[in-house]
């Protein structure tokens, strides 16, 4: 998998991910990406001199600022693992239901990885997958953040349930985002693009919860609307 | 300027915007898409249909979903006109700062028409501008909200704390946001993609408001990072 542009170089060299090998610009002078060279160097990883074609043919839409860093492919956490540790805490998990767009995904991962979040868990089947793009939009969160894929979303809400979790889906019609009380053990499920939350995993929430909307359109993008959701949750069990 | 999309075309058509024409691929069958075009009859729209290739060649990306409304140009709000609104009420205002990319002011524009926001207002050069693009990232939304563009933004900035502003910028270093104060007549400025709110701008703001963040990375997407503040400055507002 490649990880391109500086931003997300610098935070995938901050994390213990493997990496093969690090594509960097004959023409590359500057302070900033000669340090992040000297960083890799370090660390043992192997480092590749070439032309800006090169990396422009490695990398399409031209977004590598002179570094392309090659790891193995995303490593998932295990959801077993992640279902474990969350009956040992009062956890705060995110789950989607049908996220397609990478460029959603990735925007959420940065949500939950900015906010805190213990876990981000989704179907292995019908969503976006942590591809080279995600990890791009996400600037390398995807590293330091917990991702589970599950093989059904609705089995594992009941698995959350057994642990002594509550399951809100942010979803219209619920109540008041800002009255539901996200304290204790909680997941909060966000629905996809397009279709929210499906019918039956609608049925599986103990809650819905809705950010209340002023306008005519009241539509919000996907992952904005994750991302006031998520700060919400986070805002009330931090006690601000 | 193309309108494209079901979403997008239906909430152009609760304007009173003036579209100049209607295209319809010739296989539209579903009811869905038959009412849209009903519905644009009905007020004296142009319909002309065309195969989908036609479409298709409008469209590049090809997400018409079989329609697509010409309208003229986006028209902006007056800043002179919102300024004089503005010092009537104690309104809330979105200034961005260097918003360069068009999927997050698309996005951006959501979020404002979403919160109830009085207006948003940006730079007319270095700033993304309403496109066919932002139009339809916004879902329609721009036509319900109001949008001026300003020579300066520091010189607007002044002209809202004349009119009895405070001006908080939001950005990383400010005060908790979660306790800032957003009563009465107040603007949220908004920084660019990767700059964040320039060096003059951010002294012109009466104070600086940050998200608490808890990750390694620490890094929203501007839009969602905007969303964020937008509501929480909306929630206080109304009391939840």
């Amino acid at each position: 998998m490649k990880t391109e542009g500086r931003n997300a170089v610098g935070e995938l060299l901050k994390t213990d991910a493997k990496i093969e090998k690090l594509l960097v610009e004959n023409s590359l002078r500057d302070a900033a990406g000669r340090a992040l060279v000297a960083q890799a160097k370090e660390r043992g990883v192997r480092i590749q001199y070439a032309d800006r074609a090169a990396l422009d043919r490695e990398c399409p839409d031209r977004k590598h600022q002179g570094l392309i860093a090659y790891t193995a492919d995303y490593r998932y956490a295990d959801e077993g693992e992640l279902l474990s540790e969350a009956a040992e805490k009062d956890g705060f998990y995110v789950v989607l239901d049908g996220i397609t767009d990478p460029h959603n995904l990735g925007s959420i991962i940065r949500v939950c990885e900015c906010a805190g979040v213990d876990g981000l868990l989704f179907a292995d089947r019908r969503s976006a997958g942590v591809t080279e793009t995600v990890m791009r939009v996400s600037e390398g969160a995807a590293n330091h953040l917990k991702i589970a894929r599950t093989g059904n979303v609705n089995a594992l809400l009941d698995d959350f349930k057994k642990r002594g979790y509550w399951v809100t889906g942010a979803e219209v019609g619920g109540e008041n985002i800002y009255r539901a009380d996200f304290s204790g053990k909680c997941v909060l499920v966000v629905g996809g693009e397009d279709t929210g939350i499906r019918r039956l995993t609608r049925e599986k929430c103990d809650r819905l919860a809705e950010i209340p909307m002023y306008g005519k359109v009241n539509s919000l993008n996907a992952s904005v609307a994750c991302g006031i959701a998520v700060f919400e949750a986070m805002r009330r069990r931090r006690g601000f």
